[in-house]
């Protein structure tokens, strides 16, 4: 029920993940950037909203009615299922490089700590929703909570809103996960200044497109790797 | 992970399940008459579309853009985990008695079969979404999907225009899950008179009102039975 269905994946997939105003979508478009540059297709996307039905969803759930921690865990999974569906996989088929603006480990974090629901139940969920898609890299972007809401601007949503503890909570749950889950996380401290980030994560995703041969490669130039 | 949380659980719940134009909402209307004049609170209410979540969810899934069989798995598991949350238990908890025009066996039957996703697996999903709140009583109306068909005006809509074996598998998923399903399942044959299709469901729900003392009779007068 949780295996992925790798049998179509060429390309690379990278998610960025972390708390409000850490700098994911900065550091997204600068890797894109790069990679464009490079010569390759390149997808940048989010969850939730990534799709059409996506920003719907997205909508219901930080600004419609209040429901209960399960709606709301279904809600985003039905927007990751149809993501996945529609934009990742196809994008990875095509061996694109996929960067997305939170995925899987976000739902983790957000909804199973802190609240009703426990972290193993939100994760068999996504992966049930996504056929086990799991990323190639998740870059984690850490930073203490009051900074990272410093930088915001604008009108806060639920989540923004719901108060330090949760924030605190969500960091510890992000940070644990890393620290147990493998190879795919590169942790990264998001207080650094923006270009040595840059370069971090510019570095750990050249080693991965230089990486002729393995299953999650992107095709490209056999002198890719030596270019980060 | 499915066990029913029944602590707050002291009225009756009753769900018509069958194919389109069967009659459920004709005999739900029919039952609740009854029922509120024998002074009982009767909640009346539908899946999808419940509740003001419910109705966009089941405008996205039926009138949006095509998805695929998780995401929508998950869109009507979101649904109802809203439904039970926020109407169904609330009213079982004041002794009220809920009537539903679908529920969890419409999801089984229509996505679990003869589609991508197997009947457990969708079983599983809404039993998780409704902490595995179960109807105490669940009327089938059978009837070949050709007349019941045959009786609906207006466009059809994303399930009514599916073809004819999509309708008949899904008429024997509702017959065999009636039929290995206990005694929650009252199997009636639709193509009967409606007052006497009426009739066997109400002599049903007074059997089920007058069992004083059990888990799930609504409390009311002794003599409520012997009206029926």
């Amino acid at each position: 029920m949780t295996e992925d269905r790798t049998t179509d994946r060429r390309g690379l997939f990278v998610s960025f993940e972390g708390g409000d105003g850490v700098g994911k979508s900065t550091q997204l478009a600068l890797l894109g950037g790069w990679l464009a540059g490079t010569g390759r297709e390149v997808v940048t996307t989010r969850e939730p909203g990534g799709t059409p039905l996506g920003l719907r969803l997205r909508e219901l759930v930080l600004h419609g009615e209040h429901m209960g921690p399960r709606a709301e865990a279904l809600l985003y999974a039905a927007d990751r299922a149809h993501h996945v569906d529609t934009v990742v996989r196809p994008a990875l088929a095509r061996g694109a490089v996929v960067l997305t603006d939170r995925y899987l480990d976000s739902s983790v974090a957000y909804q199973g700590d802190g609240r009703a629901l426990g972290a193993d139940e939100v994760e068999r969920l996504s992966l049930w929703a996504t056929e086990g898609l799991l990323p190639d890299l998740t870059v984690l972007l850490d930073l203490d909570p009051a900074v990272g809401l410093a930088r915001l601007s604008g009108a806060p949503d639920r989540l923004e809103s719901a108060g330090d503890d949760f924030h605190a909570r969500t960091r510890r749950a992000f940070l644990d996960r890393a620290a147990t889950g493998g190879d795919r996380w590169l942790v990264l401290d998001a207080a650094e200044p923006v270009e040595a980030v840059h370069a971090a994560v510019r570095a750990r995703v050249a080693a991965l497109v230089g990486a002729e041969g393995s299953s999650s490669a992107v095709p490209g130039p056999a002198s890719s790797g030596s270019r980060a």
